[in-house]
């Protein structure tokens, strides 16, 4: 495999196929999500899903295919989704009358429905939730982070005013900080997008970044305050306890499939994959080894200690492939990113123990056989916290607070930059044109601070520091 | 609401729009799964997809978009789908070189993928499910039983040898009763369909169906064994343990969300739904009855009830609308479903009660509020179990074993005939022209019989009798 510091696109580009993650679609910018990355998206999915439920949201399901019509009903929207879309123009062997494109997102005819649904402030707040297979056509498909088809979920709320709608953006956007920190160990920063970079028909755009091995930034999540933009279009109202007719204010938020490659290249190595033990399909491999008389007895064994290992809740494989040798599983696990491997033979048998090799840090050493549920366990909780700390430091090391252009463009060029900046488009796309970055966000916690732009010099906006970084 | 005496339809139609299970969507035939309607779906697929994995399938993901080309390799499957499919014509602003359809399943394109991954004996059975949305257009949709859209999981593997194919296939088909009987209270009967109901492409096909309250037949779930067309059509091949190449066989299977119209005409009554408890969003509802003064300590004493029953597992919810009285909110939990009510107001609470009202069955009664999580689990399993007896005694009532065609036709009008059968197609469209009655399915568990055919005389085929019906 080609090493990240070569070229970390096609170390990228290869794990993906090496580790059995996915597979290219027919179509082109398609693709399919084989079982073990599947798995990965499914752990991540019940994480995500138990957050959304506790904090009061719904799941329901709306269609495929909306009317054209729907998304030319609110102007910013139409304008940036126009050209991803697929567009059906025939179905049950006939021409349609009204031409049909595949969601895109589903702002549109959601708020078709709470338009029919909503219509006292006793119905609000309204709180959905959907988890969907949404095409946007992609010029430049990448596995997980850009493909023509992919996962999300993408919520959708209503609210009877701006202050009740900001707070579920934000609430929204802490489910995925948390989602990401605690499953995938990955340190993402809490911002606002500006201006130029907001969703096409927001009013605020919020996100979380986080800074993937190559110094470049991954927009992991995000969630829109819509003001009463897509109430408007969409006639979405409600009678207030005055008896008044009010504009709801509408919010939406996304995390999709991308999630997988921020894992990826959050802490993958040179070896392959190195998987947070939360999100690890298998946390714990056993690799028999033993040949002639002693296969079957180290087999048995390894089989008793995976059972012992599942019933402390330990998801754990025996990799009995007989053709294989210990040291092509050995690296097929580490390229898969499992967090702990334990090797099993014959005289760790007789000596009550088994040797485990962590996928980072430390040495191989045996471990007692008897109380390895427990151990494993607390091991697999220190990688896990490991691993988000690793990549706290990396980003640290990596994120220069500036004031110079020198320093700035040297920043984005393997990392991240804090910098002033004035808040003017154009000067957001000179940056951009000179550096290849662009802000990421303005970030929640940044403390007050003003002065000149960074690159034009004119007075700063925003009241803080900026994030510039290159992205995905 | 329509009598289901007056017309099972109509009270099917108005039923599943006022328990707000569903809504139509702006497309013909499409729906909006609400969020009551699709908690059920979340419950039946956690279900079965539990099942699923248990049995060694992997969850995987392939693309919604394929090749118009792929369909029309496997003849038989692409005159079955054709009249059905949506096409897309068009995307990122340009008309496509090859038109793409809208999965209506998909064996066409995971063939194409098991063509690539499929080597070695070594990598067989290949044992993969998908759980997604597909599309086949419509004519007569229908809510949950024939929509343009709908949800569903397709489990698709390949096999070294008809025997092994051929277990998966009946594998399968076990789930899924399981899946019916053991969460939807549902007890199908599992059968083979005759030549003429099978599934487009497939050498055998195999079904559960369910009786509905007036009588029809409803196909809850389907398992083909596809013999080698599939993977001739695709190139899905295998070298053996003797080095020789061998063309794998390949089974598939689906259960969609069809399944809960299953549920809606197996146990609903004309107050509304009648949810077996392991599939009801909300197993108890508590109505707080209080007015002025005692209100507060009554929704305290419910909201503490409320987290016993939680806390023992027990889906409940508290009705605390504030605007609604409590004979409005008797009516609506009714009209939901709900499995069990109870009523709580200050003479219960100085009794230390709690007023219990059955869905079905018995009358209210006081039940102590000491004890009262292990009485309602009791309660909720009995129910459970009611429902299943009360469905199979609905069945058998209206099952007619007969050899004549005057009690063919009269039993075909209520319920079933289970009849001998010439097996051909022709005499199968005759009963069909006079009865409005088909061939259900041969079933696994009929006796061993032979005679004349029920319609033409002609010696019976398939070895046993057939189950007739009308259907959905």
């Amino acid at each position: 495999m080609t090493p990240q510091s070569e070229d970390f696109s096609a170390w990228y580009n290869e794990l993906v196929f090496k580790a059995e993650l996915v597979d290219r679609g027919p179509v082109k910018g398609t693709m399919v999500i084989r079982p073990y990355g599947y798995r990965l998206w499914e752990l991540l999915q019940a994480d995500l899903d138990g957050r959304i439920k506790e904090t009061g949201h719904q799941n329901a399901y709306f269609p495929l295919l909306i009317p054209e019509s729907y998304l030319k009903r609110e102007a910013d929207h139409v304008e940036g989704f126009a050209p991803e879309l697929a567009v059906v123009t025939h179905a049950g062997g006939k021409e349609l009358e009204e031409k049909l494109v595949i969601r895109p997102t589903s702002e549109t005819i959601i708020g078709e429905m709470m338009s029919k649904w909503i219509s006292s402030h006793r119905d609000l707040p309204m709180l959905l939730n959907q988890w969907a297979n949404v095409v946007r056509w992609e010029m430049r498909p990448r596995m997980f982070l850009r493909t023509t088809e992919f996962l999300w979920q993408e919520g959708h709320t209503a609210h009877a005013d701006e202050a009740d709608a900001m707070r579920e953006t934000m609430l929204a956007l802490g489910l995925y900080s948390a989602t990401a920190r605690e499953m995938a160990a990955m340190p993402v920063i809490e911002g606002e997008k500006t201006p130029g970079e907001r969703f096409a028909g927001a009013v605020r755009t919020f996100t979380i970044e986080g800074m993937m091995r190559d110094g470049r930034a991954l927009q992991a999540g995000t969630s829109h305050y819509m003001g009463t933009n897509f109430a408007r279009a969409f006639d979405i109202t409600y009678a207030g306890e005055d008896g008044n007719l009010a504009l709801c204010h509408t919010v939406s938020w996304g995390m999709s499939t991308r999630m997988i490659g921020g894992v990826i290249m959050t802490h993958g190595d040179d070896k392959g994959l190195v998987l947070p033990p939360r999100l690890a399909p298998y946390q714990v491999v056993i690799v028999p080894i033993g040949r002639g008389d002693q296969a079957a007895e180290v087999a048995a064994a390894a089989s008793k200690l995976a059972r012992r290992l599942a019933d402390a809740g330990i998801r754990t494989h025996v990799d009995d492939r007989p053709q294989l040798s210990p040291g092509f599983k050995f690296n097929d696990w580490e390229l898969r990113g499992v967090p702990i491997r334990l090797e099993l033979g014959p005289r760790d048998l007789a000596a009550g123990t088994a040797v485990m090799a962590r996928r980072l840090g430390a040495a191989k050493e045996p471990i007692p056989l008897d109380g390895a549920p427990a151990r494993l366990a607390t091991e697999l909780e220190a990688f896990q916290a490991f691993l988000l700390e690793r990549a706290t430091v990396f980003r640290g090391e990596h994120t220069v607070t500036t004031d110079s252009w020198e320093e700035f463009e040297a920043a984005v060029a393997s990392g991240w930059a804090r910098a002033l900046h004035c808040g003017t488009p154009e000067c957001e796309d000179d940056i951009k044109a000179q550096t290849a970055a662009t802000a990421r966000c303005i970030p929640l916690d940044g403390e007050p601070e003003s002065g000149p732009c960074i690159r034009c010099g004119r007075p700063s906006a925003y009241g803080k520091r900026v994030i510039f970084g290159r992205s995905y």
